[in-house]
């Protein structure tokens, strides 16, 4: 999906949010907000929001001298989605239908996204758990995608952010594992998940994790690791978790699985549903 | 008053909300916008928030061909507030305070803002009427002013917005008439006064009214013509109304009555009180 004009002004607030996060030194903020901008002006309308949101927290990282401002965000959100794990396994071992019910977590848990919004409260979590276990799902795409699964030798999982890989950990453990490779960042983007939040949450004693190679909060294909390029063409179903994947692959000629949460508008549009909306769809 | 950090997302918002009030067109919605973040890039924080203002608002009719794209919107809220006009006369009249009543009143129009807010619904406006009849005023500062204006041979009246324009003709009704000069915009900027609006609510039949030869959403005063810059000079009581002319003249080592409602975070931090404040306020 291509940027739109609607992303500009959406990502100077990010810069603005982000270099507060990183340091109290508001000439940092003034200097980061007017590189912020000097890069915005020279990009064009072919790039991803997350290859801009790259750019912008490389010069946000970069200004404050501080290498993860969302660390703090990203430890609290994980030990939240831990606490709440418990609770998670039992609604799918109590559920009729325990796959559908892992995934309608696993897009609950799409809500925990600092890139669309800064001001996230444990409540909406919660909020976003009974709506998504309620709402209206496209049951064919939930079908296709369940015997593809059965018949697959390789699933590729794309995780989105921390915290929310606690949910994307309850979806994996109901696939056969042993054929499940698992994709979190390179190095530390937004709220995005790495390896260390695949290790703090236990997911690498489940499956293979690898990384993608790069600090981009999606998955920019020509800037990953030759594995994860390799694994992406061979895999037989790929599953890409959250708005920065689905930003980054929607293009691609390939049939991938997304798996999100509606929350900003221009993917809505992009998308053609509300934002809000819970979303199991096939982009081929 | 400086801009600050938070001003430069707030501007590129601007420029977006301002692009597609002139045009459909999402090309020059995407030129737009990266002009805009280019010349924000090369600001410094020296300069004031309507400086930046006019400079976004000038790529934007230049760009989009269209000399104001807020006609619409001021056409709108002139008539709006016109209606509003017996009524606001009537609380005057039957007040045991006309002037404190009409200065009063003149904060409420200045709800009608399009720099802090794109969307204001007529509710906002009688919403903010009750609200500042209501709410703790200065009283030191009214009645200084309020004995100011009565020793004044000459009272400079600096104008803000369209739909305002007809709250600040009740309180300038309640001045000296023969000794008040009121002062709007040289040219179309946000939805700011011109010479057009003054003529519309009838105020060019009261008082004289010059404008002040900028299309700054404020008064900055190099930019303005040597009329605005004597009268500014050897007035004996100056009222400026709004956020743009609190913003451009907060630091001018001159005595000045700022009358305004405080509608954005960064002045509040300013001026030391919460959004949603009604001020009189004198500045020296």
């Amino acid at each position: 999906m291509k940027m739109f004009a609607d992303c500009i002004p959406c990502f100077m607030n990010q810069a603005l949010t982000a270099s507060r996060m990183a340091t109290d030194d508001s000439s940092v903020h003034d200097r980061t907000l007017r590189m912020a901008a000097a890069a915005l002006a020279e990009t064009d309308s072919t790039m991803t929001p997350p290859a801009m949101a790259q750019m912008i927290h490389r010069i946000i990282r970069t200004e404050s001298g501080v290498a993860d401002p969302y660390a703090e965000v990203k430890e609290r959100f994980n030990a939240f989605a831990l606490e709440l794990y418990p609770e998670l396994k039992r609604m799918v071992a109590e559920s009729s239908d325990p796959f559908e019910t892992a995934v309608r977590l696993a897009i609950a848990g799409n809500i925990i996204d600092f890139g669309a919004s800064n001001h996230l409260r444990d409540e909406a979590v919660t909020i976003a758990i009974r709506e998504s276990l309620q709402c209206d799902l496209d049951h064919g795409t939930l079908t296709a995608m369940r015997e593809e699964i059965a018949a697959a030798e390789t699933i590729l999982y794309l995780c989105d952010n921390t915290g929310e890989i606690v949910f994307d950990r309850v979806l994996i453990e109901e696939l056969p594992l042993e054929r499940v490779t698992a994709v979190v960042r390179g190095a530390p983007i937004i709220n995005d998940a790495t390896m260390a939040d695949a290790k703090n949450v236990g997911l690498t004693d489940l499956v293979r994790v690898i990384d993608n190679g790069t600090d981009a909060p999606g998955t920019i294909l020509k800037q990953c690791d030759a594995e994860l390029r390799s694994l992406f063409d061979a895999a037989d179903v790929i599953i890409a978790k959250g708005q920065g994947n689905y930003e980054t692959l929607s293009d691609v000629p390939r049939p991938i699985y997304h798996v999100l949460r509606i929350k900003c508008p221009v993917i809505a549009r992009d998308v053609g549903c509300d934002v809000g909306s819970s979303l199991v769809t096939l982009r081929a």
